[in-house]
């Protein structure tokens, strides 16, 4: 066993996992003394930023389902063995802004990819290694979508493939992460992200504590 | 099945693919009246390219057996479904540098990576294409790599990370090409290499017109 305590934040686009994720990492280091890694999917290490820039880009043409799980499977386990895995080792808390749960939700429940096929690059990528918390920041998507394209200026359009896709697909994300936190209650907490963010916060920190991370 | 014909070109460094391939399109577009497409992998499309540029770039660390495999099958996977596919069903011979076999000999026989894995990759990157015949050029590693370096100048520490391996890699390479070629000779000709490159030629021009390539 590893001896830091690993949470990752899934959710829809506009849940606030960025700003959660900042605000966590300096409670848990100014209150609770813990190291922090603070790190995001795709990317987290040099190899899986450059993978990132291939992902995000744009500028490549549309991947299909297959290809896009492909890369980031490649990326995820690049940040596991380069950044994830010794943080650990070193006893650190470790915030992933978004993992394995992105991959089964966009391009497995939501795209286009087979959940065997999700499941068999979810092995490639990580092994055994799994999240001792991952919390989940549960809204509706039609306003995660405002609160994005607020960040984003007038329109969604052209900043960011993944969310640029219909509120359909974004109903099933949501529905998609839903599911993970039924099948596996003892790893994932569901969060409510239309609450103030402080209520989102205290919410967090509680259940990372719970889940050991106040070590 | 496709209209097209599909030929690979496989072998060690330094076993003149490059060269023989430019030779092989001018042939057949020439000589035998065919609209050729020339490709290569890691690459053959702006996806694939912006991938191969990730895997041979050598600034993003050491990616190990396990990441690059899932890079070659992200690009395999684009370069089959933009480039090859149409080429083929626009009824072109298709003459590719390096395919399933390249990954076979490197990254499973020569590298870390389990036969299962590569071949469960291999089915996620190109589902049941096969191509018609797999020209493989053979010779020893060590006139491969004297001729890569002349290629390079005076060392071949730098220029490309798979290049830079010791004798005994590139001698399971060719092992693993010749086993390859056992394995499924209906697919596989074996040309000797270290013949004069026109007879090289020769010998590939007739295998590509008896797998049907005169068309």
């Amino acid at each position: 066993m590893s001896a830091g305590t690993f949470v990752t934040l899934e959710g829809g686009e506009g849940a606030g996992k960025s700003t959660l994720i900042r605000r966590l990492a300096a409670l848990f280091a100014d209150r609770h003394g813990r190291t922090v890694v603070q790190t995001r999917e795709p990317g987290g290490s040099p190899g899986a930023e450059a993978i990132r820039a291939v992902l995000l880009g744009g500028t490549t043409g549309d991947f299909d389902a297959t290809t896009e799980a492909l890369l980031f499977a490649a990326a995820r386990r690049d940040h596991v063995r380069a950044t994830i895995r010794p943080a650990l080792k070193a006893g650190r808390l470790v915030l992933c802004d978004r993992f394995i749960d992105s991959t089964r939700a966009y391009q497995g429940a939501a795209g286009d990819l087979p959940a065997s096929v999700v499941r068999r690059l979810e092995t490639l990528a990580i092994g055994r290694l799994r999240p001792h918390l991952t919390l989940i920041l549960d809204l509706p998507p039609e306003i995660g979508m405002a609160r994005a394209a607020d960040r984003h200026g007038a329109t969604l359009a052209t900043s960011d493939r993944f969310e640029a896709k219909s509120l359909a697909f974004h109903e099933k994300v949501r529905s998609a992460f839903l599911d993970i936190a039924r099948a596996e209650p003892a790893r994932c907490r569901v969060v409510d992200a239309t609450q103030p963010p402080d209520i989102v916060l205290a919410a967090a920190e509680a259940a990372i504590l719970a889940a050991g991370g106040g070590r």
